[in-house]
Order: C-alpha cells, then sequence, then structure tokens
C-alpha cells in the first residue's frame, strides 16, 4: 500500500540551471530524488532566479540550461507524477515574501553566513551584489512558501538552514500572535561521496572535468581515455594504488563487483591503465545507456518538457499563493 | 483645452502610511501633488513595503494609517479621477522587479547610499535590516515598474535618484541588447520651506510636535496655545523677534497678508504672544476647515476610499505586469 500523499513529509530540493547535469549529480543529488519520489511529498525546484546571484551576465546560459536540465532529471528516474517540478520564477509569491521577510532580517545574519565571504574570494568581487547576499534568504523563501518541512543539505549548506531557521522564528515571534505561521524547515544531513571529474579533482561543470549524461559514447569513452590515474604507475607492469585513481573511484559507482577484481590487478601490475580505461567506458556506457535512452527519448518532445514544468509550477503556485496570503494577513497587510 | 494624458509626464510620488497627515505635509508634498493632477500623469503609493523598513514590529499602525492617510490626500484636494492611488504592497511586481533588480545591484552602491549609515545612527542598530538597506532599491523599482519619467526629490533624496538611474543604466546595458527596457526617471528638486511645529523644531510625527489635519478645532487650538515662541519675549509688552518665532513661520503659510502686520507689532511690543495665538488659531482653524469638512465627508463612507485603491491598484497592476513582463524577457526568464 502507498503512503497517502499527506501523510508524507514534504521534501524540498533544487538545482540551479547552470549547466548541464553530470555524473557527480546523478549519484549525488539525484539518485536521492527519486528515491524522494517513493517515500516523499516532494518539491524540485528549477533555481532560475538564483542562477542569477552568480551568472547574471549571461542569461541565455540560464534559459537553455533550464529544460535541458528537466530532461536530465526525468531520464535519471523523476517521476513526475510522484513529485512536483516547478521554475522558481514562474512563482511571483516567492519574490513576495523574500521582499516581507527582508524587513525583518539583520543584515548581519546574511554577512555572517559563511558562503558569503568565501564566495566572493573564490568567484570575485563582481558577484557581491545585494542579490547575492540576500541568496540564503531566498532560499528559504524557496521552502518556507510551501512550507517545506525536510531539505536534504549538505554540510557546507547547513549554516543556510540554520540562518533560515532564525528568520521563520523571528517572523512567527512578531506576527504570529502564538500561532507558528510559517513552518521551520528541518535539515536532513545528505553528505555524498565526492565524485572525481576526469583531472582528478571534484567532478564540477566549472573545471570543465566533468562526464555529462548528455554526453555520446565516443565522448564518454574519449573523456575516459583522458583521466588521470596514479601517477606513479607509468609503464603497463608497475604497480598501481588504486586509492588514489579517479577511475578506481568512479568504479565503485558504476559497477561494484568489478572493484576487487580491479584492485588486485592494479596493485599487482597485471592490469595497465589503457587497458582498466578501456574496461572502464564500456562499463560506464552500459551504466548510462537506460538513461541516455530515456534523455534521447524524452528530448523528442520539447513541449512534455514544458508541460510538466507548467502543471507543475501552477500546483506549487496554488500553495504558495496561500502561504503568502497568511503571511500578509500576519503582517497586517491584508 | 485639457492636455491628453498620454502627453502628459507620468510623475511618481509616494508615502509611508505611517501617521497621520499634517501641516507639513499639507503645504509641502500634497498642495504640489494637487498641481500634478492638473499637468502630469501622477501616480500616488500608499507606501506599505517601505513603512516595514523601520516600523516592523508595529505592523497594526501602519494598518491603520493606510486609509486615514488617503482621506487625508483626498481632503487636501487630490482628485482621484486626476491621478493613480495605489498600495504597493497589492503589486507583487514590485517585488518580483526587486529580486531580479537585486542580481545586479553592487552591494557596495547600497553601502554608499547616504542615508544608510546616518538613519541607522539616528533610529537604531535595530533598524539594520536586509530590507533597509535595499530600500533605496525598492524605491528604484516603484518608479520603474510604472516607467515612471519624472520623480518629485528632496535635497536628501537626491543620492537615491542617482543610485536608481546607476542600476536602470546597468540593467539597460547588460540586458538591453541596444534598447532602453526600463526608463531612467528623472528628479524634480523640490525643496519645501520647512514647516516649524510646536515645539519649533521641523514639524514631524516623531517630535510630537504636529498639527494634524485630522484634529478638530479645539485640539488645534490648545496645540496653538502650547507653541513655543520667541524666548527673549518674555512680558506682552516686550519687543518680539518674529524671525525665531514658529508661530510667526506658520503664518506666512495660513494667512500671507497678515504677516507685515504681525511683524511691525511683535516688534513693536504692541502684540503680545498670547494675542497672537489667540488669532493664529482662529486663523489656522478658518484655513484648514474646507479641508477638515472634506475630510469629515469622505471618512463617512470608508468603501469610497477603499475602492480608490482597489481600482487604482488594478490600474497600476496591469502597467505594471506589462514592465515585468518586458525586463523577464529582456532577462531570458520568459
Amino acid at each position: 500500500m502507498q503512503l497517502s500523499e499527506k501523510k508524507r513529509p514534504r521534501v524540498m530540493s533544487g538545482m540551479r540551471p547552470t549547466g548541464k547535469i553530470h555524473l557527480g549529480h546523478l549519484v549525488g543529488a539525484l539518485q536521492q530524488w527519486v528515491r524522494y519520489c517513493e517515500t516523499a511529498d516532494p518539491y524540485f525546484e528549477i533555481a532560475d532566479l538564483h542562477a542569477y546571484t552568480t551568472s547574471f551576465s549571461d542569461p541565455q546560459s540560464i534559459r537553455d540550461a533550464r529544460n535541458d536540465m528537466v530532461i536530465d532529471w526525468l531520464a535519471a528516474g523523476i517521476d513526475p507524477q510522484k513529485c512536483t517540478i516547478y521554475l522558481q520564477s514562474a512563482i511571483p509569491e516567492i519574490s513576495e515574501l523574500h521582499v516581507l521577510l527582508g524587513m525583518i532580517t539583520p543584515l548581519s545574519w546574511l554577512e555572517r553566513v559563511p558562503t558569503w565571504k568565501s564566495q566572493i574570494g573564490e568567484l570575485g568581487q563582481h558577484i557581491a551584489t545585494y542579490g547575492f547576499l540576500g541568496y540564503p534568504l531566498l532560499q528559504l523563501c524557496d521552502i518556507a512558501i510551501f512550507r517545506g518541512e525536510r531539505v536534504p543539505v549538505g554540510r557546507d549548506q547547513l549554516a543556510h538552514l540554520e540562518f533560515g531557521r532564525e528568520v521563520v522564528r523571528r517572523f512567527n515571534y512578531l506576527y504570529g500572535e502564538g500561532k507558528e505561521i510559517l513552518t521551520e524547515p528541518e535539515g536532513t544531513l545528505s553528505d555524498f561521496p565526492e565524485i572525481p571529474g576526469t583531472d582528478g579533482r571534484k567532478m564540477s561543470k566549472s573545471y570543465d572535468n566533468a562526464i555529462l549524461i548528455a554526453d555520446d559514447e565516443t565522448t564518454t569513452a574519449k573523456k575516459v581515455r583522458s583521466m588521470v590515474t596514479d601517477p606513479l604507475k607509468i609503464r603497463r607492469h608497475d604497480a598501481g594504488r588504486p586509492e588514489v585513481c579517479p577511475v578506481f573511484a568512479l568504479w565503485k559507482i558504476v559497477n561494484p563487483d568489478h572493484v576487487p577484481w580491479v584492485d588486485r590487478n592494479c596493485r599487482s601490475g597485471e592490469l595497465g591503465c589503457v587497458q582498466d580505461k578501456t574496461d572502464f567506458a564500456a562499463s560506464l556506457n552500459e551504466f548510462l545507456q537506460p538513461i541516455r535512452e530515456r534523455r534521447a527519448e524524452i528530448a523528442k518532445d520539447p513541449r512534455y518538457v514544458e508541460r510538466i514544468i507548467d502543471v507543475g509550477s501552477q500546483k506549487a503556485r496554488a500553495i504558495a499563493a496561500q502561504t503568502l496570503h497568511d503571511v500578509k494577513r500576519a503582517m497586517k497587510l491584508v
């Protein structure tokens, strides 16, 4: 028997449309999202407004990534019947809530969020905008407007969530008259294993080291061939150290059964890197094949994807409008 | 022949519903607004969101002031047929634009606006919120969403307007592709004479020294009797110095014809302060009488006022929706 939707916790998550989905997203967030479709009432946000905090000067790339990202979600197994996929910028209530909650959010709370200073250091002073400073508040609004109960967060996002909970408490204290108008979201710590990219660093679009779901077999094989391995294993029969090899790390995800064999034969020097990469490329392509097939199928019908986003956004908006009404009533605005 | 509405410049102005309208508002902004009704296409904003930047902990007072303020506007001679009166919080497009423009607004531009530091010094650290920092940006959104062309500003607001113009230029540069999507508003410097309150300081709700339009004759006379005058004129026949007397300053507004007589007789010691205040209270009550009568008439029908706000807000929203659509299209969001 399926749990009734009412009893399922409302789980909020989202991704910024700033590039194509890669293997790191797939084995991290997306496989978790697929599970949420079975156990929760999940809301998945196409976080296009958030994308402008860092990519405001390249709006076309944000637009291009939007539908591609949703195609990847669906190809990865997200069932649109069991979740709500919506476009952030199609929910004006999120922006209205952002302005309202901004009135009660001390600036110092936002300045204290650790990502504020660290990301300016990483990405440059040009991203130090008013919107970027307010990004944890916008994130809270994404959650609070749907009365989200649970939010899967990485360790680096815990401070955002704690900030958001403080703002909710302050709102309820100032305007709730004893009632809980907004819901304090709870974080579910989800530390995914870090997936290495082709150069051994964390797989990331910005490092140009990612294996994309949308890549074809030839591109994938080529990327695998270019991967770094143990730098001390120079000749084929040199003994290798699997623990420093990114190809080995990916084997664990793509075909765990094969891992002991690779481990043994890499250490003994039986297995050369060229052979291992050839094996791995084949295995990875096999692993990705059903996803790619679904991807190609879905991509044939762009209107299907648009419809999923439209229907989800309409459903989301109805809930958002109700929450905003409660907020405005509590603030004596209506 | 009336100028057609199309040719009239769209003038934007507004007031925060944070207290009752007093003589200072009347002879400053409101008399100018009455003139705009004849010469421009004016939009008058009930700036309720702005009121939360400083009064977020007292939402009931903001709500109570809303309709009272509009009654005062109408009593002062604002013709609702010749202007658009709208409620800021009823135009979600303003908040949406605020979030979007926040993405391209360098934080340093907002921190440089002089009122940011000076008002925290005056009102206290508790108002240093995210919303308060973003208040000049929200002000720009009020104007830009209606493609406002002219904005009457006091000297202390010139920096806000210049900030707003910079944001518009940046937006058009980033997203306009050669076109002017948003309009750079022009400021019209309107330095009103500073109206003294009963204690001689600038008339202001927060100093509790204001003569309100809504006061009755007895309250007004009592307030006038309590006014400070020249502190060196202690006995009736002492020679007075009109230039330091707030009652004299108000005579200039209420009955300019009587000013030379008061000047002469105060200096000569013929006119005592008690007599002068009695004369002035009578003259002020006469000056305010037609406004009070209109006020009482309008206040009888709260639904009339609600209707004016509703109709104006609907009209305003249609324009705001069009502007926001253009903005979102330029940003590739729609």
